[in-house]
């Protein structure tokens, strides 16, 4: 028997002075002769002997890293010594082999990145869809003729349902000013940021085909709109977050000028300035992003793209970060996708590039990559601080309460399976990109949770308390919280109803109670995560920052019961349930989880100091 | 019951044209809806239904990846689709989650690097230890004052036990003009490539503490002796790799200049041209290498130090790439360290200029990266083409036949174990990628292996016969082909004996002979590679190259039977027992292996077309 217990966080990993402190737990029938923490300082392994003391029926082992030496991401895990074999504790828990050095515990001291980004509540708008002013400058049916689309732009009523033919170009009228006039619901919901789907000048209603990146779309109220919903949000304390396409541009950019509306772009013609802008095909044909005509792809090869988008002092990257726009963070569309010569030659260096301009400009603006699927690679690099958690969050969830995986197909998912999904995609990440990780039900680009789950409120209520509650930042997409439903794109890209008659009031409850839970919880917000169990239909896990405990136990299908034992991981505490019906037991071996089916129960608990 | 084969070359993925042709073979009670092919071309997701045909009890699925788009390390696995459910197939075979990105078949296409590295079989000279010209150049007792060691540098006889007093001045009067005497004998042995510890200026035996990058060092032989050196290995087909110590210099470089021997050295003068090539801490000392006073860290963030060691025209790393000195190879020291401020800091963009400069000059160097352990960080990057795979291939032989890990830590290690940790180690590692990873027993910065094993000949035949039949480049560490012995340095530094008398021909007949193998081997050269059967004391593993195949199987021990049925991969052959005492008997059901204790067998075997 061998069990052991170490997290990031304190009170088992404390930062003072110069030095990391480390605790690591065992209980063991056969202790090991020697514990060494195994650590990287330069890359280059340092074994350093722990001490230890036995505390009841567990040894306390404890060393301090100097941090003097090395890389702010300090990578760690701990090797224990008998006379004949060896084993090692790492995030993913005891092993006979070494963790990988990508799989060891990790930890930012100093911390290079944001730290404010983990304490926010976001808030995913797409900006035509969620409120309207009503003014003037808004679009209007006819208002201009859609050439990817082959049509004239049309305006629809708010109410109006939403069509796939022609979605593109269909226009609902929302825009900033209507944003500003929403932001005491936004308040009151406890959203502290906001992130906006693409709002620079662009033909299309979902505007990642760009055609001025210095222009907020006139329609939406236009460079003037942003000041205004700058300084209020400002007002109201959140923060601001922009999408940033910089893979491509739309074809209606003066750059590229598809449709010859500006007499000197790079389509068709081989002398134009911007030429070296754009990839094209031996044939002459111009490299688009996954073949959408619309949306020619940007040749980081070319200086003037490099300048143009982030390294050059009026650059788009810096422009935004300036006064008086003053954006707290990008999201970086299809982040691992630029490159150069019409694919993703020189990616990282890139990235690396638009990181250093960034941080000129704000070194504590956000940079949120968007990756679909596995973003360790970039994390890992550095080149953001975090990534819209498809792998690591979204897709296990839909896998393991809708029984489908990111790309529509079926998946079928035990609680031990999604434990193990979840625990190794986090696995070695610095923990504090883990609480940069950027945790979302689904988005613009999904169906609505809600309607993978035909309806399922319960299991939509597992969701949203496993979003608040999971390591990384939630965000809300724009009416998940009132309980609006949708197919994916357009159908996801629907009105919000501002008819309070039309809400699910109890989810909307939900939704409000959770965010000011994590306002008030460093646990939620700072602390280290561990899968406490998974069986079957069962998933339990906990977050912990010092003495703070939040429990959140998951029960698929029918009713079970779970025996937590107490641990020095896991403490003694009067606990208390502020989500769902499960009942806790306390007792002398530990806590008994007595779980209905189909629920979710959240506890708190602080265990004594 | 599912099972899955798939290889990352011929006959199931050939390159022709431009497309990777991939085949997988299933076999299934249940077989799988639909079958995808899951790739990445420039990082984003790419699902390709695969075609189908029932061959006997298998399902043959195949399709054409376009290679036309994406990166040159093709990244893909497979995704298998019932009703309700879905599997993966990977290099780690069949998952219910998918492999993350860096877990799947990879493959380069085309390859960006030099393919000539895996046809080799190297050579490892420690130049003072080999062989001696007997030259008026030669180091001689108070040839100089060694200022690190505080004594007067001392040359013994050839036949001179080693000692551990004094042993970094201590010489043996090896050369640059001994090793071309011994090229006959290096040509028989089958070695085609050199690899030199360092051979630069140094007051040093071992020459890490370099004093002058641009001078061979004299009591080598000078410049000129690498001249003849260079001339001679041309003559016996024969390449060329030096040591290149870029983290650090010696304290008696010039830039340095600790002795105050060329009165202008950063040491103590902070008006020093070349103070900003080091680091130095807050008190004025010096940042060094690990501690060692004699190893002052040169600190990249200075461009002087980035011109001198790779950006300028004549640069360290360039120099010696041309004539008439045109080597071959650079094996870069500690890579993983070296960086600015004293640390390893924007390590991996220094490693990139490094790489550029090397490629610049010549665009077939091979660039071999030596990590201690886990060099997947690296690789993964392409800064370099190999690393000495002290993590994937060393330390788990180490483990498994001698229960020592890399530390000098006991390990005891079952073949499931040990097959977990070279496969997974290996996993997602572009197949090329795999070819180039450099594999030795030991070097001169651990204990000869035949020394580890106490003497143990049986385990050291093991070991050889798995070091030229795993995925990777044999190097083999000067003297361990006659049995020299030695604990760590500097007793793993003897002399090499060259009274035959005192040979294990044995040992050197099975060396002479695999080296032989491999140059006659595709499959050893180039193929796939995979463990077939992993339990308690045995592990067989095979390698493939289209209808080549060879089978080892190292039983640890006592006697064991092992049964392997015939599949895609394994296919039915005239099989020939070409080392070992093993007994391979073929019958309907597959193969059965008669493995003797403490054995290793290797068998060769063509597939019928």
């Amino acid at each position: 028997m061998l069990n052991a217990w170490h997290l990031p966080v304190p009170p088992f990993a404390i930062l003072r002075g110069n030095y990391l402190y480390l605790t690591l737990w065992l209980e063991s029938d056969d202790p090991p002769e020697q514990v060494m923490l195994r650590a990287e300082p330069d890359n280059e392994e340092l074994l350093q002997a722990m001490e230890s003391q036995q505390i009841g029926r567990y040894r306390r082992y404890h060393t301090a890293l100097a941090l003097d030496e090395g890389q702010p991401a300090r990578r760690y895990c701990f090797k224990l010594l008998w006379e004949t074999h060896q084993r090692w504790v790492g995030p993913l828990g005891v092993s006979e082999l070494q963790p990988a050095s990508l799989q060891q515990f990790s930890l930012y001291a100093p911390d290079p990145d944001p730290e404010w980004v983990t304490d926010q509540v976001f808030y995913q708008i797409f900006p035509d869809r969620f409120a309207s002013s009503g003014g003037p400058h808004l679009i209007q049916s006819g208002s201009y003729y859609h050439h990817a689309e082959g049509r004239e732009v049309k305006r629809c009523d708010w109410e109006d349902p939403i069509e796939s033919e022609g979605s593109p170009s269909t226009f609902y009228g929302g825009d900033l000013d209507g944003i500003i006039s929403k932001l005491p619901y936004l308040q009151k919901l406890g959203v502290t940021a906001l992130y906006l789907n693409p709002v620079f000048k662009a033909p299309s209603v979902h505007k990642y085909d760009t055609e001025d990146y210095y222009q907020v779309d006139p329609y939406l109220g236009g460079n003037e709109a942003l000041v205004r919903l700058r300084e209020q949000t400002r007002e109201f304390g959140i923060r601001l977050m922009l999408d940033g396409v910089f893979n491509h541009t739309g074809d209606s950019s003066p750059w590229f000028d598809r449709h010859q509306q500006h007499h000197n772009g790079a389509f068709g013609n081989e002398e134009a300035p911007t030429r070296s802008w754009y990839s094209f095909w031996p044939d002459g044909s111009t490299c688009d992003w996954k073949g959408f005509s619309s949306l020619p792809k940007l040749d980081y090869a070319s200086d003037g793209v490099v300048e143009q988008i982030y390294r050059g002092q009026d650059s788009v990257v810096r422009h935004w970060l300036r006064p008086p726009y003053s954006i707290d963070a990008w999201r970086l569309d299809v982040i691992h996708m630029l490159g150069e010569g019409g694919g993703a030659k020189r990616n990282l260096h890139h990235l690396a590039g638009i990181k250093q301009a960034i941080r000129e400009e704000n070194p504590d603006a956000y940079i949120l990559g968007e990756h679909f699927n596995d973003a360790r690679e970039w994390l890992h690099a550095g080149v953001e601080d975090g990534a819209m958690n498809y792998r690591g969050f979204v897709t296990p969830v839909w896998a393991f309460l809708a029984n489908v995986d990111n790309a529509g197909d079926p998946m079928a998912l035990s609680a031990e399976a999604c434990a193990e999904w979840v625990e190794s995609y986090r696995a070695g990440l610095p923990h504090q990109v883990q609480l940069r990780q950027f945790n979302q039900l689904d988005s613009h680009d999904t169906s609505r949770f809600i309607t993978l789950l035909e309806g399922n409120r319960a299991r939509m209520a597992m969701a949203v308390v496993w979003q608040f509650c999971w390591i990384g930042v939630p965000c809300i997409y724009y009416g998940d919280e009132i309980g609006l439903d949708g197919e994916n794109d357009p159908y996801c890209r629907k009105t919000f109803p501002w008819h309070k008659e039309r809400w699910d009031a109890d989810l909307l409850g939900l939704y409000t109670r959770l965010a000011a839970l994590r306002h008030d919880s460093p646990a939620l917000r700072r602390g280290g995560c561990k899968v406490l169990h998974a069986e079957g239909d069962t998933l339990v896990f906990m977050r912990r920052y010092e003495q703070e405990q939040i429990v959140v136990a998951l029960q698929r299908n029918r009713a079970a019961n779970v025996a937590l034992p107490l641990t020095p991981m896991l403490e003694g505490a009067e606990w208390q349930a502020l989500e769902g019906e499960g009942v806790l037991t306390s007792h002398s071996g530990g806590l008994t989880l007595a779980l209905p089916g189909e629920s979710v129960t959240l506890w708190r608990g602080q265990a004594k100091a």
